[in-house]
């Protein structure tokens, strides 16, 4: 099966499981909370745990509930980081708060939050796995969402300054901000398999390197990327102010000119559709796009040979695939 | 020693072991996060937390980390309930949004969040707990969790209705948003001494019906209260359009005329000092105060007589002096 098809069939298992197996009390509440959920989504850290975990254990029946606290948590930071970003659509969508309103919505993301762990301990007999390996699932799990706070504080810190840091100040944020769930996704996978800490550290490297590469790959597509395609119009990063490796790296090969063309709009969400054409031409035009995706490829490499000594896995295809098709997606 | 003074005890103690214990990397983020936990506040859930352990166990020191993830879900819900509600101040002092913004604000609740489970579960080994325990105390501080988020959301319905609901209601509302977490507390503090199912149920209807009381009490002091005993402003409630019992019970026991009067600034928070005032006078004259107070007595009784079978233990006299203080304070 290809991997846009095995991603399908997944998010059709999943979103069957989410829905018979958690729900919220309040009807308002409810609503807010499962807005983004129901938007659509690839579920590809759900889909990443459930492929790890299936490195050394094929029943995906124990794995779903931990799954769904991975995907839960990642939607309770959409919801939060779009409530903190202003931002009125995500994926070409309304987001939450712009239709709910901000309160409703932060506690939609909360009540996400909180389910995650309610969940994941509700089920540790059910999954029939050692409490400890329950237990410290929770642990990586929480230390990740800590990671995701410290890195989204980063990323509003750097929002807030005029200059450009240099782009290791970039991946470390992004390292935390984005990476950190995929890395605890695949680590939570080996950990549930019950495989040896030697799996641990070769899973985390994996997804860690996926993240950093997933967020590269997003933030071209966040320059280049195109709305009825992607949900994301062209040039969004642009208008939203976002201090990207892409953008970063395009500015530093611009002359004055074309900086300027570019400082122009760069943060200005009332920006006219030919402004931003113009701007995202301009980048284009610098070629940073390849560069950004040939440095991403060095970090999907780098993820890819974490896995070389689960070739004889089934499920080994399944991630050596998406990663594959992350690096070349436009969407 | 009188309650008051061993809560300032243990207050120390317990400030002391979250200022070395608990550390938030991005200064910004610590900044906001600790806003309120440094604000002052009585510890009661901790309180409640160490002294329904030490019923079955003297090693306080076991149970300061679980102690701890209380206060920081109580400090994480009182940070977001301060935006969602627009409070710029509480007790006296700015809320951390109206000193650090919306966005951080967010943050530090979340991370606080976060921090509570993953401090439960970095220190398994350090307790010495069986990992049942641990997971248990998880599962029940997360499905407090869910119930705050409920109770919050029907807080939030409530307060954008014109019209009071019936009594059950907010009792309904009160057992959510606030009782919820004191009976966590108290049921974790049980499970951590390895209490019985039957002490489980004791201290669980001791912790519930200390929350209602507690509330009913505030509801009191957040009509009559005194803004340099309490912090909280005379009237505090009238003007933020709380729904209290308090304020219904004031209301159905009016005359048209003396109605008009409270109703004409309630959730009104520019009214002037003197139409607050004339409105405490109006409610105070109607001598709901003292009903409250002798409706929260119930509940009180109800707690003290749950302990019952704990009179031998050394920290039965605390819980006993804690409900007396708390039924009795105007604090």
């Amino acid at each position: 099966m290809n991997i846009i098809d095995e991603l399908k069939e997944f998010a059709d298992l999943f979103n069957n499981y989410i829905a018979s197996n958690i729900t919220i009390e309040s009807d308002n509440l409810s609503k807010a909370s499962f807005h983004l959920l129901n938007s659509g989504g690839k579920r590809i850290r759900p889909f990443l745990t459930c492929k790890t975990f299936e490195l050394f254990d094929d029943n995906i029946q124990n794995i779903l509930p931990i799954a769904t606290s991975c995907e839960l948590i990642h939607n309770f930071t959409l919801l939060h980081d779009d409530i903190m970003d202003n931002d009125l659509t995500r994926h070409g969508v309304p987001t939450a708060h712009s239709i709910y309103g901000i309160p409703i919505t932060i506690l939609s993301g909360d009540i996400l939050f909180a389910i995650a762990f309610s969940h994941i301990s509700n089920n540790s007999k059910l999954l029939n796995f050692n409490v400890n390996r329950i237990l410290k699932i929770i642990n990586v799990l929480s230390a990740a969402s800590i990671t995701i706070c410290n890195g989204q504080s980063d990323d509003l810190i750097m929002s807030n300054e005029t200059q450009f840091r240099k782009p290791e100040s970039y991946f470390n944020m992004i390292s935390k901000k984005t990476a950190a769930l995929f890395e605890a996704s695949c680590k939570i996978g080996c950990i549930a398999g019950n495989g040896t800490s030697n799996d641990e550290k070769s899973l985390t490297n994996f997804g860690k390197n996926f993240g950093i590469a997933f967020q590269m790959i997003d933030d071209v597509i966040g320059v280049v990327g195109k709305k009825n395609v992607t949900g994301k119009p062209v040039g969004e990063d642009i208008v939203q102010g976002k201090k990207t490796y892409m953008i970063s790296l395009a500015l530093d090969s611009m002359n004055s000119e074309q900086k300027n063309l570019v400082l122009k709009i760069f943060g200005k969400k009332q920006a006219s559709a030919n402004q931003i054409i113009d701007a995202v031409n301009v980048i284009s035009n610098t070629g940073v796009a390849d560069i950004v995706r040939e440095k991403a490829q060095i970090y999907t490499q780098n993820a890819m040979d974490s896995l070389d000594k689960y070739r004889d896995a089934e499920s080994y295809s399944s991630l050596i695939n998406l990663t594959d098709f992350l690096i070349k997606r436009n969407i």
